[in-house]
């Protein structure tokens, strides 16, 4: 049988996310961090309510999840997050020994890749799930805000 | 006339930074963030207090600086912190648009450098001031480690 709990299923709830940064006018990239089918934390970039660069929604989500593990290391979580982390981020998973990271969308150019940052070893990687609506909802922001200036 | 003012002052207030999370049980790494010769933040490393990876001096510095600020660009500001900032904290200093870096050791395995890193192109990058005494700190805090376990 399959199971309703797949890596589209939870991108879906980080795409979510992601749309309630849009509404607030936050660049829209969202995550959740799974472990064992249950969310155990979510969040979404808060940079300009926050006025802090360091609030981007895997960084929340890191401590959010290491709060409810009651530990600092992220074994045997997935996140799902819709945009490639960048370097700071990637550097954040890399000391959360994360267990398996997805992400949806590319970002070829503030991506961790693009940019020489590196994972855990340990951090399985997978990308390309719901790629197109992730794109699709962050090219709408910045089509938006350029005709808003 | 020289000023009171220059790069080891605000290095040893860094450094009394570390010595707080030295104190604390913490790798020992502090800084302070500075505007026209004024300390408007300072931090130090409290990923074990935490519980949480994200808990670097310079993450926390980078957010209270912004608060202090009331805008996320740390324009004009110079971060002096006791250690080479991981690939992390270079992402965080990336998205800072700061405008100097000065940092005390070198770190050859954890270090931006290493790992690939980079800040913004308009960071201006020192190392070396106190690098002795960051150094030694960070020396005795791993071998009382090594000898308590």
């Amino acid at each position: 049988m399959l199971s309703p709990f797949d890596d589209e299923y939870f991108m879906r709830k980080a795409l979510e996310e992601a749309e309630e940064a849009y509404t607030k006018g936050e660049i829209p990239v969202g995550v959740v961090v799974v472990i064992n089918n249950r969310i155990i934390a979510r969040g979404h970039n808060l940079t300009e309510t926050l006025n802090d660069v360091t609030a981007h929604a895997e960084m929340q989500a890191i401590t959010a999840a290491a709060n409810f593990l009651g530990g600092k290391y992220l074994v045997d979580c997935t996140m799902y997050v819709t945009l490639e982390p960048c370097q700071m981020c990637a550097g954040a998973l890399y000391w959360s020994q994360l267990s398996k990271l997805v992400f949806a969308a590319e970002d070829h150019q503030r991506g961790y890749r693009k940019n020489g940052g590196k994972l855990h070893p340990k951090t399985q990687i997978k990308h390309g799930i719901l790629e197109e609506e992730a794109s699709a909802l962050l090219k709408r922001f910045f089509i938006e805000k350029r005709n808003l200036n």
